[in-house]
């Protein structure tokens, strides 16, 4: 008898997120999954240490995170009951959709955009629909399903690195009828971010740590939110949803914004060079304001380019979206890495 | 307008699960939620400082935990492609839950147990049924709600420390038409283990590491079952669900099996000077396979005495359950700790 009758059917038909490819060997440049160029602060080793000597580890966590939702909001002026910690922020969004869609509900995000969007529905048991970007890459006006039970805008958005502007979201927040989510998972990398419309009584902003903050590792995000809302989400997560190395070292990146502050300078004049690079080398690139950039080409496939280069151990992501085409989204990397992808992509195209 | 109207009625109905108390403040002997008395293996914190060391945070964990899954099997006899690590057990049991039981299904536990099975089911808007243990602690036969989408059994159970034997559990997995969760999260401190049954097709078995390994400040614990639900539990978790410093945490301290077997020596020798110490004093104290004790006492309410106690800086569980009763569940301290309860709790019958 199989174990796999016991399953719900949503689970059943689903085919599973994939994330990008984490190789365990250590020879190859990673530029797939937009891991930050540098390291973390040494600040945060210094937390992690503190945190794991004596005995600590032996006691549970502080269930609410408190130290970290503390500094947290000092850091970006944001009431520190507004904000919840999770475990990267894929937790976040989990707790978000397990809290406002019901079996039978329906998500609704821009394409192409995050596709674990469309993995969290179908785990929830709820249908996924994608709404197209207009070809400059804003949003339709007017919405035109304003009736989910959650709609995810990524800013900004992956793979494009392009954003919509604070008033578009606004107004799209207005047009729904449910709550918008709006992911920050790169904003550290642009000059805006649309922390503020946290206020508003159907907006959660989502953050991580990830990228900006070089924290990959550690799996931290937040979630800024109405105060009432975030009791609830408090209600749906795990009680013990983050470790203390994890809230330790996140509160000591946070803290330190002079180190982050270079290391963001460094990425966004790679970026700059990275995005010239491809230009000159004919590729259609995105604007953008991420840690990557998206490089599509109408004049020849992109796939055996991502496949040459993973034979030469460097690995960016292979991307394709129905009904809109396939491209490279390529981490911006540090120098040295930049100039041994781009003197093997000159001899690619 | 509130931003609540656009929760899931479950969500919005849900008292929320309340973790045992976790004071901030170092005043306190705790022994409130069953963290081990003695710290880590010292492998634990060499692992945790490799795995931080140079710019390692700044890459993605391994998603699918490969080196833990593997050390685990090696360490249990069991094959790592039928091993799962998650955020702590409570992360096992969230994927459990989503994977089986859908809205409006029927969840069932024994009761008095871990109240947690009550939250999981209600997060997921599903309904729970609680079966009442026999007065000696065993299952009734035959078990009388056996088409639950998922049944769970706390062994060795909490609060009451009791287990029931590998041979019940296995005649309960064969009269449900559903899967059997067996929750060992106390399991290193009794003498048997039901594990191998996770090789029946309805049957999965999970573990902790917060306990016995002195580790729930890392969060890590993991679930054994069939491959093919191994494969269903993978779609269902968050991709990147471990970081990278538990899951070399956890991988140390399960390797280090010289240390696990002496501190579990030393609880298990506390466990039955506490217990002996404890029928002294006049409480009805059950056998316990577990870091803890559950005290009850039919003479006078032990409600005062928890209160009290916490008044003099030492933390118990008071735990009440609906038609059963009271009681303290107390954790297995270091010997210094329990002098110190024993010398005021002595004041307080």
């Amino acid at each position: 008898m199989s174990s796999l009758r016991y399953l719900r059917p949503a689970v059943r038909a689903l085919a599973g997120y994939v994330p990008g490819e984490q190789p365990r060997d250590e020879g190859y440049i990673k530029l797939n999954t937009n891991e930050n160029a540098y390291p973390p602060s040494p600040w945060v080793m210094e937390a992690i240490a503190e945190a794991a000597r004596d005995d600590r580890l032996r006691r549970y966590p502080d269930p609410m995170g408190t130290a970290f939702r503390q500094t947290a909001g000092r850091v970006l002026g944001v009431d520190p009951e507004a904000i919840l910690m999770g475990n990267g922020s894929d937790d976040i969004l989990t707790v978000i959709t397990r809290t406002f869609v019901p079996e039978g509900g329906l998500v609704v995000a821009p394409t192409p955009s995050y596709l674990l969007y469309r993995t969290l529905a179908e785990i929830q048991g709820a249908r996924f629909q994608a709404v197209p970007f207009t070809p400059s890459w804003t949003l339709p006006d007017p919405w035109p399903l304003p009736d989910a039970h959650l709609t995810l805008v990524a800013n900004p958005n992956s793979p494009s690195g392009t954003m919509v502007s604070i008033d578009d979201l606004r107004h799209l927040a207005e047009q729904l009828r449910g709550p918008l989510v709006i992911d920050e998972a790169y904003v550290d990398f642009a000059d805006t971010s649309a922390l503020p419309l946290h206020r508003l009584p159907n907006v959660v902003v989502t953050r991580s740590l990830s990228k900006s903050y070089a924290l990959a590792g550690l799996r931290v995000g937040f979630v800024a939110a109405a105060p009432s809302l975030i009791r609830e989400f408090i209600k749906v997560k795990d009680s013990y949803n983050c470790d203390s190395l994890s809230l330790a070292g996140a509160a000591a990146a946070l803290e330190d914004q002079e180190y982050f502050r270079a290391v963001r300078a460094k990425i966004i004049a790679g970026r700059k060079r990275l995005h010239e690079a491809l230009v000159r080398l004919g590729f259609d690139v995105c604007p953008s304001h991420a840690n990557f950039v998206w490089a599509r080409r109408t004049s020849a496939p992109v796939k055996p380019i991502y496949e040459e280069l993973k034979r030469r151990k460097i690995l960016v992501r292979y991307m394709s979206y129905e009904g809109y085409g396939d491209g490279l989204r390529i981490t911006v990397g540090t120098d040295t890495e930049m100039d041994q992808l781009l003197e093997k992509i000159t001899k690619l195209v």
